[in-house]
């Protein structure tokens, strides 16, 4: 007998037939004997909807009656979640945040979860009850209900497996689990039976978005494991093994690297003939921080006739407000210009592995040599190396790295 | 300075233009000076469809999940009103039955109001806040959602006044007031300017169906004054004064007679030949009363021969229940037949003044007489006097006595 957080998503629960085929799904763990909670997004294009008629009204609209407003979503799935289990001789019962409660900050409309109740859902699921939790929502301190920002559902049914001590949080998803690499890249990409919290932290920050990245953090943080697998693969209703995201403890075979992910989402900066004096960094990145711009890999040249250039990437959608925050400092840098590509991609190789094997990185510079690609930035971290490229080579790279890192599918 | 509870239906709120235009009312309220609340119903169309999906799951669902479901949509249009009167300026906050709280018993879908914490509402309206309520809705004994019933929101804006003491509740709804009768029947009914709570009650009961009943009994226990009006006539933006429901004492100039009411929806059962015996109404009445049938008017015929006819009305839609229960009684009552006839109608004369002014019954029958419309069964209560006739006499004899009784319109 385990215990099970089950959390399907708006795809999974985007009409009625779709919800009872979903509850027969839970019905099948029931009937082999485990203690089970629910946690429900809304029905597909209702948040949107929802989200759209608060826009309509005021573009800046209050975001405590933003969160009233779109909270209904999950709300309305969970009830309707609640009858189809019921009808199908399940006992079930629905919970909204302020019910459990799943207490979260002030911050509306991107709450943070603060705490969740598990008392009152684990005494009713040791009753043989399934609480189905809406998620996405939780209650605030001053007892108004907030959301969880996009994806927020992820989180929820971590934070709910948290609290119940769950001994498995499955995320059923439109993927079937998580992939060495993409498949729409690599054929002969391969499904991950497990994977750790930070190699899916990793390989989510850089494009592959299978789970919510604080989702991910806060599996993490209390140890649940976190199962991801498919809501439709089931032709006979059994549910196809997914991914296990678990620490590395339980990682027994650990490959050295789990997987190759990639971004087009970057953009280059450099800045070009800087004085080469000591705060100068801090001159350029303070300014960019403030202005809420995250920057990733930094590159400073080595100097030449006193003056230095310093390149870094970004996200794309934050270049025009870099590039309008470096202009305003060209008095007091001293810099001769900015040179900006968009043109590029940042390919990284992540493995818990390489925390104790060398030549990682190596063989990522020898793989890319021989197929041509120049190596534009390179940054690494105990876990990742990655390196910024033209983005034409992308799919060229990608392929290359899954082959000569052995993790091609047979 | 007046403190006003503000309640819009369905189609007040179908759509975003409408919720602007229910928005710009408030704000001529607030405006004005006055303190508001305001109680909103689900856009129109909203609960029928989220009462579909809980019927398409299961016929018999769980009238706990129904609410939690079906409770969503005033709580949508709560968050879009606070979204709207911000929008052009108006400092305003949605309220949940849970937030406030607005307390229920337990009997889900068709729950009864228990109490209403006006206290945090009284405070937020003396700050110059507009609490926008849900309506419909209110929290159950056991922390979860509950709903009221259909029409509901009347009766959480009466409530609501009620316990945050307001000088008046007004109920925009697609007509603009009581009328002495109906004036698709009468088009010369003159619209009331003020009707004692009783007469709404008996007005409402015979079908002239403005308001909920349930909202008048509870604004007559709590004394609150009702207004009804429409949320469409004001090409100006003025609200149209509407009609008020108050007690009776607040009517200075009290009309003998406040309206003609009539109600189609009536049946006729005459049971022959009952033996003319102690306890014989009681056999017939006591069961028709267990299987839930509400029996309105009765006449006992004079004995003949030791035996009687027992003749009552009932509502049309319980009539093949009835018959199927007498059927039953047949060997132990001993009646030789019962006959039943639809092709009736209730008219009905309804006003306090009544009370002190004897002749109305006879003006009733004598107005009938000189139409040759046969009276079939006579009742008559403190403030009424009700007729049962043939269904097809029904606008003959409403336009007869409205004439009669000096209602029509100059």
């Amino acid at each position: 007998m385990s215990r099970i957080v089950m959390k399907f998503g708006g795809t999974s629960v985007a009409d009625l037939d779709r919800i009872r085929s979903v509850a027969n799904r839970v019905k099948r763990e029931v009937d082999a004997g485990h203690e089970v909670a629910v946690v429900v997004s809304a029905m597909a294009g209702t948040t949107n909807q929802l989200v759209a008629w608060c826009q309509a009204l005021s573009p800046l609209h209050d975001a405590r009656e933003y969160d009233a407003v779109v909270a209904t979503g999950e709300q309305v799935t969970s009830g309707l979640m609640a009858i189809a289990l019921q009808e199908i001789g399940v006992d079930a019962r629905s919970w909204q945040g302020w019910q459990i409660p799943l207490r979260t900050d002030g911050a509306h409309g991107r709450a943070r979860i603060e705490g969740v109740d598990g008392d009152l859902l684990i005494a009713r699921m040791q009753q043989g009850q399934v609480p189905v939790v809406a998620g996405f929502q939780g209650v605030g301190p001053d007892n108004r209900t907030t959301t969880l920002g996009r994806g927020g559902s992820d989180t929820s049914a971590v934070a709910l497996a948290a609290a119940v001590k769950a001994d498995r949080c499955d995320i059923y998803t439109d993927v079937d689990g998580v992939y060495t690499t993409d498949p729409r890249i690599v054929p002969r990409a391969r499904k991950l039976a497990r994977i750790a919290y930070e190699e899916m932290l990793e390989l989510a920050s850089v494009g592959a978005k299978v789970l919510q990245t604080r989702s991910v953090e806060l599996a993490m943080k209390e140890r649940v494991r976190v199962q991801v697998l498919s809501s439709f693969a089931d032709a006979s209703g059994d549910a196809l093994p997914g991914s296990l995201v678990v620490d590395e403890d339980e990682i027994v075979e650990k490959e050295i690297v789990a997987g190759i992910a990639y971004s087009r989402d970057e953009a280059k900066v450099t800045v070009r003939h800087v004085p080469d004096r000591p705060g100068i960094a801090a001159g350029i990145f303070g300014p960019l921080s403030e202005a809420g711009i995250n920057v990733d890999m930094i590159v400073q040249n080595v100097s030449a006739e006193g003056s230095t250039d310093m390149t870094f990437t970004l996200s794309r959608t934050d270049l025009p407000r870099a590039q309008a925050v470096l202009a305003d400092l060209k008095p007091s840098l001293g810099y001769s210009e900015i040179l900006a590509d968009q043109n590029v991609a940042k390919i990284s190789v992540v493995g818990v592995g390489m925390r104790s094997h060398a030549g990682v990185a190596a063989t990522m510079f020898r793989t890319l040599s021989e197929k041509s690609i120049n190596i534009q930035v390179i940054s690494t971290s105990e876990i990742k190396v990655s390196v910024l490229i033209g983005a034409d080579y992308t799919e060229l790279a990608v392929r290359a790295l899954h082959s000569a890192y052995g993790l091609d599918a047979n």
